[in-house]
């Protein structure tokens, strides 16, 4: 699994996305493959950002009343098997304990690929009354799928971080009012923080969550042409309250099952935010996200080194508080350093040399689009403000044309897969049977139902079986 | 496993030990047990206080320049098996995953006990120059250690929470002065933030971590008269470096092996808080740690309410920034309000009734001591500000007083027995022989060294042999 890094840039372009998406990891310092097939190791840039993203996401659970918890790591196997329909999906997946030191387990305890069959057990010893609900936790902890895919890292692990929402309710209309607030705080998270705009709906039967009513998911779209599912949330109804007993007494002192809510954001968006921003250069990281935003080089010799570097050192204090990097390592040159920033996707690189200080200024360098500008160092922090902010938009808005350029309207089969051979995400009329979805991924030698795009009105036929069409369904090449 | 709770206060004394801690577990609303064996669910106000303490060793960490990192769960066999007195102190606790779904696994992957065996592969990787450190990495993750001894909730739970940091240096001075630095900040968040004192010294070889040079412990003393292990450092001079390749071209392009430290705190330390802070009517909460410092109750009857309420949420809404939970269920009375919130701990109770306000003032009862007092509102702030403060010094006053009082000093094999059947922890003065350690756990039935008081000079003879003294150890019986 090992592979080896040389000193150079990225030797492949964009175009050749596998390559080009493992070059960045390696060599932006994000990850690192293991000895654990389909396991990476998260290095500190990579895990940084998704501890930012944790505190933003926590602080707008904590505005919805989610409590974070943390419930363990395995599953009894009983426990894993109430649920039918959940079993069904998850069990194929599942990673076993069948031993501990020299003794053999009783009962097989799966490695949790998800919580509810560990968690509403509890959940249905605590909550006795109306008074008890709802009851809002979250963990976030880290799961294990053993796919046999091939796993890509981020955006295909075994073993993979996320934060995993579980709510319990009195009543059906309560539950499903909280689908929107997630999704609203999931994709400002994904918006504003990372930059990365989604096409937002329900999955069909499906493709919806095993053990759900209904699923919205956010899908996103890659550089490479491909769809990948991101944050969701599910509507449980009352499936698990029933397998797993979850009942409370109501104000009529009537026994009644909850109404259940599960929802999640995992680390494949730090993949997919690396594969959308970053270029051939490497990684490009949004202000918002990144743990350093600017990377501060002073340029001397022997006999400017004094006067750059005291100057470079009160930059550098005034800039603090956006996570400088001040880099005054005297046996890398300068052009290696360039090379490391951009390769690291630091936004704003600041050179500061003798010929800068004779004019008072600074020389800024973004990393997302290559801009240099000389800038008065009485108007640095100003400067840094504004152009972290433009860039942090800039991205946006490039992502942005990046999907809607892959969306287009079909209006036949031949329309169709001329679109999934063109890598676009096809607006494309469905009745609701899983039959017509299964010969439609078989047709199409892969493409599936990504969601439903639940804003477009529907009229006309299904383009599988001709029969009524029931919604217009979002269909690509997807991870 | 399951354990009915009533809706009683504490129904035995602190002296019940076991009984009693299991009943502040569950009637404080901190935890509960669950169907898998020694592991336990760490609810909201538990974890919360994690996350707390997390945050404070996080701010700690970076001023030491330790950046946080993520590595699998999972650890090939072969490499567990690399350093042999590590996979001899680890193996009979390791959980096996043997099985993915329905395929055997071709090797057997241990849940991580601890990370070095997956961690140092990779490191040894990253590491090509005297540049490239020191290294310095920490994860805050779950890990499993099945002991077969009987599981205490946070105090011995099979899967528990914790920060496991592991650095690598160049030198040997650097590694062990690193020591210094790791054991202040563990020793400044026990005490300064969960009022718990300590006693700090080097493990003896016996029982020093498996795979250290030597160990640094802080050791607690809980209030059934037991001694505890909490934080640790363990300096691992070059044993897993040459175990797992781990080297380093130095300044005369002479390869070398890196000195590497390995150190942890973990939710252990949540309970330690617990036994020791707590008493006969529930929890007990430092404010440093507490989510939530302060209660406000508003007392109303039909014809106050409006009044009351208004006056009430005002307070809260001036004491926000201390955690407020306001009160204003009207199922339940302030009788019920008063004896959860004492039940939980929650620092400061205020209570607000019509009364009060007619001599513009609340109520504020202490939760540490009883204590009631009559406050102005306009002095309410500064008064729950001092008074916070207070309550925390207050908590490890009494922390220290009853370490204090549990260390004596013995001279001879009978004052030892005595002292251990008075629940001391004694200094004792022992030769550095395995044998001698073994000897004295058998005679005294099971009391051991917690570690080596290093500021006492030792004089005279090993209490078991006879033989020269080489150090004074602290010996008691401990989790």
């Amino acid at each position: 699994m090992s592979k080896k890094i040389d000193n150079k840039g990225i030797t492949v372009e964009k175009d050749e996305f596998t390559e080009w998406f493992t070059q960045i990891m390696l060599k932006a310092d994000l990850a690192d493959y293991t000895e654990v097939s389909g396991c990476i190791v998260f290095k500190p840039t990579a895990y940084e950002m998704w501890e930012n993203i944790r505190d933003i996401v926590d602080e707008g659970y904590g505005q919805l009343g989610i409590r974070n918890a943390y419930f363990p790591l395995f599953i009894p196997e009983k426990f894993l098997n109430k649920e039918k329909e959940h079993v069904k999906g998850f069990s194929p997946e599942v990673a076993w304990v069948t031993q501990a030191g020299n003794t053999k387990l009783n009962e097989r305890l799966a490695v949790r690929p998800t919580s509810e069959t560990i968690m509403y057990p509890s959940i249905s010893k605590w909550i006795r009354s109306y008074r008890d609900l709802p009851l809002k936790l979250n963990q976030w902890n880290n799961v294990v799928r053993w796919e046999f895919k091939n796993p890509v890292p981020f955006l295909r692990t075994r073993e993979f971080l996320w934060s995993e929402g579980h709510t319990a309710f009195a009543t059906q209309k309560e539950a499903e009012a909280e689908g929107k607030d997630i999704i609203e705080l999931y994709d400002g998270v994904c918006r504003e923080i990372m930059a990365l705009p989604s096409l937002i709906g329900r999955k069909t039967e499906k493709e919806k969550f095993a053990g759900a009513e209904y699923t919205i998911s956010m899908e996103f779209y890659m550089p490479n042409g491909k769809a990948i599912q991101g944050p969701d949330f599910h509507h449980d109804g009352q499936k698990f309250a029933k397998a797993y007993g979850v009942q409370f007494v109501d104000k009529n002192e009537k026994k009644q099952y909850v109404y259940q809510n599960t929802f999640a954001i995992t680390t494949r968006m730090l993949g997919v935010m690396f594969a959308v921003h970053s270029d051939d250069k490497g990684l490009i990281m949004p202000p918002m996200v990144a743990p350093n935003t600017v990377a501060i080089i002073p340029i001397f010799d022997d006999k400017s080194k004094k006067q750059v570097l005291k100057e470079a050192e009160k930059i550098a204090d005034a800039l603090e508080d956006f996570g400088v990097i001040y880099d005054d390592r005297e046996y890398y040159r300068p052009g290696f350093k360039f090379n490391e920033y951009e390769m690291k996707g630091i936004p704003l690189r600041i050179e500061i040399g003798k010929r800068d200080l004779e004019t008072n200024s600074a020389v800024v360098v973004r990393r997302d689009n290559g801009k240099k500008e000389s800038v008065k160092i009485g108007k640095l922090k100003k400067y840094v403000e504004e152009t972290l902010e433009n860039i942090q938009d800039n991205l946006l808005k490039k992502a942005e044309k990046l999907l809607k350029g892959a969306v287009v309207s079909i209006s036949s089969f031949k329309e169709l897969e001329s679109a999934i051979k063109n890598k676009k995400i096809s607006l494309t009329n469905l009745c609701s049977s899983v039959k017509c979805e299964e010969d439609l991924k078989h047709k199409t030698e892969g493409a599936k139902v990504l969601n439903i795009d639940e804003k477009k009105k529907v009229s006309g036929k299904c383009i599988i079986c001709s029969k009524k069409a029931e919604y217009v369904a979002r269909v690509a090449k997807s991870y």
